[in-house]
């Protein structure tokens, strides 16, 4: 394991799901403000509306949007979906920021300090720089760089964001590892030749919709959660 | 001065001599690797070649470049100019990364951590993204986020660079205030709405070129350093 990694520089983090737990925190904030609404299925839905958005600013069908406005528009379908019409304009800007509050798994904090000892430490997700900021500031997050889809102008997994985070670090792909939670983002990463670490995140989709996370070979790394990778990494 | 001042969300600071002293690093570079050469003439000569660079690239002289790479160009001629040009490529290289370990002047982490407790805190510098993360890195800086001239593919004083900072965050332009060391940054900053902070150092271009650090009215703000910003900010 230690062979594969000795040469990496960056190491480059998936946000939602991996690095945040975005359906604990929207349920909690949904059970809050609307007790009769099913908050675990509200942040299913919401989030189920993220890869057809994408795919549909990819396919050119709408204009390069960011993906405060794409959550936006997911959302208001969604509030229809659970009877919440009713909610105004202001809230509903409120309630699209949860996005921007979401809490952090608890090894995270601990486990990114310790790896950004030995590595570069950035972000590459599809979340626009002003809700991955915003969400790392509330959250303690030491990355040394936020960098976004907004920078690339184009989602993951498009090949221009995994080869833009080496491009920006002046280092051969291989220089890069990926550490992420699904599997679709991992393999589209390592197809551009950056090294792939999978971290388990069983309650990604909430404790009722535990996650297959067993093992696959094509990665270079598997760990239980960032404090498992930086032990692995020596950090 | 407070009221003015009581809606900024974000601080984005100017780098090459706001923050870091590039004149004193690489100075002492020179000194250390050349004992013959005239130090403080070769940082200002390096340093007199970056305007005019900029200048050639939004000129549509020359395709769009990254601060690193129009440093070597401008290296290149310098070497000549001293007597420097039997060093060899790899020697360049390493030369002109002096730019990724440039130091903070002395107040720089301590304010920069007590700015952050208030204020959104990122770089708006026309450095690369490489450039100013590593150097960032190196030095403990604490920003939220590192913008550069290379996310809105202009160097300052392009409109687009002020504009794009108050664009990424989402705020109007009057809730971002530059914090620069140079007039002509802060007044095109004025221009595109933005509150301007300025810091005096004296001692960018070394101590045998004292600069005139005098107030002008037209900036919100006048601070001898960051210590001082901070505490004219409450922070």
């Amino acid at each position: 394991m230690r062979n594969t990694t000795a040469e990496i520089q960056v190491l480059a983090f998936d946000i939602f799901g991996t690095v945040v737990d975005w359906h604990g925190s929207i349920s909690r904030e949904i059970s809050a403000a609307f007790p009769a609404v099913d908050a675990d299925a509200f942040a299913l839905a919401w989030r189920a509306g993220y890869q057809p958005a994408m795919r549909r600013v990819m396919a050119g069908e709408l204009p390069w949007t960011l993906i405060d406005d794409l959550h936006r528009m997911i959302l208001d379908e969604v509030l229809v979906q659970f009877g919440l019409t009713h909610l105004g304009e202001s809230a509903r800007v409120d309630l699209n920021r949860v996005w921007h509050r979401l809490d952090p798994w608890p090894d995270v904090v601990q486990g990114l300090t310790r790896l950004k000892t030995r590595f570069i430490l950035c972000t590459l997700s599809n979340g626009n720089l002003n809700l991955l900021i915003r969400l790392s500031k509330r959250a303690d997050l030491p990355w040394d760089c936020i960098l976004s889809a907004e920078v690339f102008r184009a989602y993951k997994p498009d090949p221009r964001t995994y080869l833009g985070v080496a491009q920006t670090f002046d280092v051969p792909a291989g220089q890069v590892m990926l550490v992420a939670t699904h599997h679709d983002d991992l393999e589209a990463a390592r197809a551009c030749g950056l090294k792939t670490a999978y971290v388990e995140r069983s309650l990604e989709f909430g404790a009722h919709h535990p996650k297959d996370v067993s093992p696959r070979a094509a990665n270079q790394m598997h760990a239980r959660d960032l404090l498992d990778l930086a032990d692995q990494l020596g950090c």
